[in-house]
């Protein structure tokens, strides 16, 4: 398992880490099986998405933060921040992704995402690859 | 990793896709191990629910759709899918089903559904079986 | 793989299954790899999550009963609970998590979660740990 920095810009952004996951791919010496990119974090996440037309990311955290508002009358949570974990709840704590060759085998739109709920932080992302 | 064509017959729907995912298991001669049912597209998704009832499925995208609408105004994605989008990072890319003596390990009333949120089209879902 | 289990005490509630995800992995006799927990109920799911402040789980399911009603004209799933199915889709049948020195492997302040949405009940997790 390897661990990786991850710097968020924003309170909820969606960043790209498909380079990240090739790399810990190439590292592993793994050729064929799976990788787990799994977010340590319970107010971030991990997903697939499409990583062509930013827009994509964009229109998904306008509708995400829609439906989930930052401010609800009546939650608890002293911190402020319960929309955070119950948007990583919905989008998840990890991703599979399957290993052919070596590289990732994703499809043609697809890119691994780590999704800021609460940022902007300082943030990892770990990686385990299993042949 | 096996490749399996699915198609789909209307812009929502729920397939299920139990008797691929069976067949995939078997082929692989894997009999204790686990499953990962991954769809390589990103308005498409996978998960695990009743395939008893029709109606389950039915609610399911009934209020699906009604809480992430097809034209919201604002979206600025120009294929006008956003929604697909989102649902898919909702529901999520892949499942993993667990196998014992070469066959899925399902509760009582689980099936694997392949989730189409974007369709008609022809997709894809991949299977790998590690042992 | 291991069947553990696990009383719900409401009908929507987030159990701390952190310990008996520790003991199954334990009793694996695993010492590097990945654990999967699964839920084999189509009207429950599992989640990583904070299991510091219980107010998090609390108004997690607070805003996750008035994203999905109970009681939703138009359903017609006569069981009357294609709510708790649809956010068992939403959160997920299983969650991942990395094994290092034959111990979980968890964010600072994650804990694994069961997901009761349909309860009280008796339920099952499923644990399958690989090296």
């Amino acid at each position: 398992m390897t661990r990786h920095a991850v710097g968020t810009d924003a309170r909820t952004e969606f960043l790209d880490i498909t380079p990240l996951v090739k790399a810990a791919i190439t590292a592993s010496d793994v050729t064929e099986g799976t990788c787990v990119v799994y977010c340590p974090h319970t107010t971030a996440a991990v997903t697939i998405q499409e990583n062509a037309d930013p827009d994509v990311p964009r229109d998904l955290l306008m509708w995400l933060n829609r439906l989930v508002p930052k401010d609800v009358p009546g939650f608890k949570h002293a911190e402020g921040n319960s929309d955070a974990h119950l948007k990583a709840s919905l989008i998840g704590s990890s991703v599979t992704v399957l290993v052919e060759k070596g590289a990732p085998v994703l499809g043609t739109w697809q890119g691994v995402f780590f999704c800021e709920f609460d940022g902007p932080r300082d943030r990892e992302v770990w990686v385990t690859v299993r042949g």
